[in-house]
């Protein structure tokens, strides 16, 4: 029954591939790759993946990597949800965060990948059942099949060796001058692949070291992303992050970018809209600030699509998913806002 | 596609129940439940069902029960695991225990059926989907569908108010004379009914108050059990347990039976072959021996059916529910000579 269903849903992609579809993959991990995703469901025939960055160590995430000897799920959950089209009760349930007990902060979502990948020596297999059990429309690639960690050094000097530790917040961290995956990795050849054959290719938004650039962190995933034939987009952050970009403005993301992909993005998509003074208070006294578009001031070449991408309403519904979303990132990108630019994009409007 | 599949399946169901198919009903929780399962399975054309005891609060069961404040999912997830024809992944994912981390002692299967209970208020719904994923070959009802807790008293006057410490090993416990469920609870109105429709209800083996009594402790169950028209059959235990029937010979089983059933069973399976002198030491140890056959000499009035049904071999493979399910009970019924006793009766060879 599994492998009718499956073949059914292969045969109508097939179909689709073959005649009208472009093939979209979203490189990162965290709530941005989220509302990319589902920004770019709402767009008609598109052939969607996401490769997603395998260095969390932070959280529920970072426990079951550490107590479990397992891939971290997190990111990975999150994309496998954001394309999902299972009835909405797979969808909480894979989104679900225990509040109390011996469960209490993991969630459900990563308990099923790891438990599936403690059963089961081959990932392939964790990701086949995964992508059944939530019907996704699209594939999710992890970016490397063996634990590894981001390891960054600052102009101060200071080293970090953990995504968890990138991940916090810490004003005096300085400017990192490198980044390095240790151990030495490959990155999982299906996700190479698909970066190969990709149309167009979107980074971002998200934390630029441990979403982003973690992924390039992986042996072949530079020759990849630099020898594909495919349409590069490079999706602005809309606040600064104090341990990773502080101070930054728009360009230094994408020199950043462009020193561990090798290739400058062909299109950077950045904000327009003033983020509110309320909303800049909070995130000064963190060491963050809007990114400034310094991006014509400082000679980039590629096309710079500007718009109004800011969701800034309250979340007041029960979706735990969207609610933990919105707790993390209190100035985020509008998913109907940015359907409406990449659709713009996709379909040469 | 989920509800078409579940049609499809149900549409075959009413086919086949409605020309020749025996409803078969077991009645009980735990490693019985599980192998009497197993060996219908073996039988063609059954319609089969097993009503759960809920009353659990040991080990990852009970804390998951104490902790989400959810129904106590371990017996039902054994029984789900044996009715299943989910690809082997699943069932391996249903029985996974959790060796370490915060994780550690628990059961994905269990954790899995919590966190539905957590993300629906409608428990039927936690059972609908729990049976799909599983593709389950049959339906398991809970019992009740609040929590409650089996209390008893013994001839000593302690008294005993939950599951996990009737459960536990204790040669100095006395006699129970008295068990009861605490809060009074209704029992679930599909199993009544399911009670009612059967063809054949087996109950047992299995603790004889906390896993097979417990269940008539719900209000509605005695009075189904009295008034069905299906024949009764008692699987007997081959041990005695010292907490609950120390020093009882089969024809006590069936009198303490019922007592809360309010009906004798017509049939009474029991084992022949003598337990090894190894294994009757190992038990003697903790007051334990094995179940004598005094149901003639006691006037029992039903159809014995005498059979060696014991399993004694060591289990070496790697699924680990079986792995438990042997630990826990070392002497057990064999799932192929326990098939072999129910297809004669129930195909009246």
């Amino acid at each position: 029954m599994y492998h009718a269903q499956y073949a059914k849903i292969q045969a109508n992609q097939l179909f689709i591939t073959i005649f009208f579809v472009k093939k979209v993959t979203v490189l990162g991990g965290g709530t941005g790759s989220y509302v990319v995703l589902r920004s770019l469901r709402q767009i008609p025939s598109l052939d969607l993946a996401a490769i997603v960055t395998m260095m969390d160590s932070g959280g529920s995430t970072g426990k079951l990597r550490d107590q479990l000897e397992v891939l971290p799920p997190g990111d990975l959950r999150q994309c496998l949800v954001a394309l999902s089209e299972a009835p909405e009760i797979w969808r909480k349930l894979f989104s679900y965060r225990f509040e109390k007990g011996d469960l209490k902060g993991h969630n459900f979502g990563n308990i099923f990948l790891s438990t599936l990948q403690k059963i089961t020596e081959d990932y392939e297999e964790v990701l086949d059942e995964a992508h059944y059990v939530m019907q996704c429309v699209g594939r999710v690639y992890p970016a490397i099949l063996k634990n590894a960690d981001i390891h960054v050094t600052y102009n101060t000097g200071r080293t970090i060796d953990s995504e968890r530790l990138l991940d916090e917040l810490n004003p005096d961290s300085g400017v990192i001058v490198n980044a390095q995956a240790i151990p030495k990795v490959e990155a999982y050849p299906q996700a190479i692949e698909r970066i190969g054959k990709s149309d167009v290719i979107i980074a971002g938004p998200g934390d630029l070291y441990s979403s982003v650039i973690s992924i390039a962190l992986a042996n072949g995933v530079p020759e990849a992303y630099t020898h594909s034939k495919g349409k590069l987009i490079y999706i602005m952050n809309l606040m600064t992050k104090a341990s990773q970009t502080k101070g930054y403005g728009a360009f230094q993301h994408l020199k950043d970018f462009e020193t561990y992909y090798h290739r400058m993005p062909d299109i950077c998509i950045i904000n327009t809209k003033p983020i509110s003074s309320h909303m800049q208070t909070t995130y000064r006294e963190l060491g963050e600030e809007p990114v400034v578009n310094d991006l014509v001031q400082q000679g980039y070449q590629g096309t710079i699509i500007e718009a109004d991408l800011v969701d800034t309403t309250e979340y007041t519904g029960s979706d735990q998913h969207l609610a933990a979303s919105f707790a993390h990132s209190i100035v985020r990108h509008d998913e109907q806002k940015l359907k409406t630019v990449l659709d713009n994009i996709l379909n040469n409007r």
